[in-house]
């Protein structure tokens, strides 16, 4: 799938399909006879429901799983706003590439296919701080690149980013999407001081005021403030719902980017789960925002998809029960009196 | 591992051994020094540490481990305080054995190797809130059945149970181990409505009162208000902790069932971690006396080792991460400025 020109974009954002209500009814019928008190699941039988709803089978399954990442590199790093030097992004594919970073680790662990997605590395956006990130050619290709990655008939799909300087960037776009300062998005990303921190919120306090009249399209607020990582799991996860793949959400960078989206169309997280939530703390509010309420809370701050693909485990868990479980009748259980 | 004597169990309790401090020491290094910020990931390092020091390697594997599922049947449902009727244990038995209960399915998806132990299902335990439910002889049993599931060399142990009417037992080792009145311990089981849990609440008083001036050692609350699976997994944990095996804690009744023996050692829970927080109300309460931070709050409430072998999953993304990671050096990546 490409996105060729803006108005692509805006259709398929504008015009999302629904799960499959029969699903959904079938695999909520199946767990009220599996051999368990009603409910005595909790989240792992809603879990199991969403997914038949999004894969439109009673018994979802878990076989064809696929995690990106995607990296890119940010002309706002100019403006010191991270820990890290700008090199680490290129130096950390090379780490993906040859298995040896946290999410090479944990998709082993949790069964998900991964693959690495480099946009232009050495090309940096602009600084956002004067003049847009990105040009509109430049983030329909991000947007495509993204997009281009989800297959039809995939069992799930975790977007996943590298890119020093990028909690930045999604601080910006949380602040413009939902309202609220600077300062209340900003955290301390891979570990910058407070002092740090309060420039950090002052450079995107500028960005902000420079972009303030344009339009605040979902496209013009991802192609201003986001970056080709960001654009391009946006267009994943867009691609992905019209392809009825669920999706499970990263932290507060993977969830930022759609965060443009859906406050264009707040239906847009209908087949996402939030893997976790991040210590970054503007991700709590932004998951209330995006109205998703995070599997895991493990204390996690290191993005790649690393929560999302711990919590991968839990679907599959959640699934193994759903499927695999005796009804009441097959196992000769007697029911509640 | 035979606790042939009260003396022999409590000689155990009283002399608990600590983890290995060198191996800790190796597993916090290494975490240093892999390609990550700095605690980025959360709990993941702490559990990879946790397992370290009782593993005693740098790098703890999940190669051995062991699920147990020990079942009981009860005296006190006589009184009426289970939404199910007592034979559903047996009957539960037999799915555990065929492999259809919510447990089968979440074992295999952890890689956990399943065992299922019931003792004497025939013989319920005395109705305690009359006479103790066990005599010492009986307790010293089902604390011996629950060591003996345990070998030397494992490198995860999680206890599991089965029993009508269990939660009422729980609550009752709970109010007696730690205070409190039976109303805050009670919660719904299986599903029982509010007027029942008021019964269920009164029938724990009755009991704490009719035991009231008997010793308050581990052993006799134990043997007085536990049931044939809760001092089985007692006996599991303490015989765990001798021989260095993790252990990962599944909701309320597991948890319970060490209630009695922390109240005399708070140090034996050392070697667990809290797999979850169920929804059973006072498991919420029983965590904060143990000093234990779940790892998944799912709202499960099933028992049978369920929540914990979910959380398995978490312990083997942890373990994979820490294992398998490459370091700054070896990837070639610049650390923070």
């Amino acid at each position: 799938m490409r996105f060729a020109t803006v108005a692509d974009f805006e259709a398929a954002l504008s015009s999302l399909p629904h799960a499959d209500e029969a699903a959904i009814a079938a695999a909520r019928a199946r767990q009220a006879q599996l051999t368990k008190p009603a409910g005595s699941l909790g989240r792992l039988e809603d879990i199991a429901v969403f997914f038949a709803g999004w894969q439109g089978r009673e018994k979802p399954v878990l076989d064809r799983a696929s995690a990106v990442v995607f990296a890119g590199n940010h002309g706002v790093t100019a403006r010191g706003i991270s820990a890290f030097p700008g090199e680490v992004t290129a130096q950390m594919v090379a780490n993906f590439e040859t298995g040896g970073a946290a999410i090479n680790a944990l998709s082993r662990a949790a069964g998900l296919d991964l693959r690495v997605v480099p946009l232009d590395l050495d090309q940096p956006t602009a600084d956002f701080t004067a003049a847009p990130a990105m040009s509109e050619e430049e983030c329909l290709a991000a947007l495509s690149a993204g997009a281009g990655m989800v297959e039809s008939g995939l069992d799930l799909f975790v977007p996943g980013e590298m890119g020093i300087g990028n909690t930045t960037s999604a601080a910006a776009l949380c602040a413009r999407s939902f309202g609220g300062a600077a300062a209340e998005w900003v955290g301390p990303g891979t570990g910058i001081d407070s002092a740090a921190m309060a420039r950090k919120a002052e450079v995107i306090e500028t960005a902000l005021a420079h972009h303030a009249k344009a339009p605040h399209s979902a496209f013009e607020t991802l192609r201003r403030l986001g970056g080709r990582e960001i654009a391009a799991m946006a267009g994943a996860v867009l691609h992905a719902r019209l392809l009825h793949v669920p999706v499970l959400l990263d932290g507060f960078i993977a969830c930022a980017a759609i965060a443009p989206l859906a406050a264009s169309n707040p239906a847009i997280t209908d087949h996402c789960l939030a893997g976790h939530c991040s210590a970054e703390p503007g991700h709590v509010r932004l998951l209330e925002h995006l109205r998703l309420e995070p599997l895991l809370r493990l204390g996690m701050r290191l993005g790649e998809g690393s929560g999302a693909a711990v919590a991968a485990q839990i679907v599959r868990s959640a699934l193994a029960a759903h499927g695999q479980m005796a009804t009441f009748a097959e196992a000769g259980v007697s029911g509640a009196a």
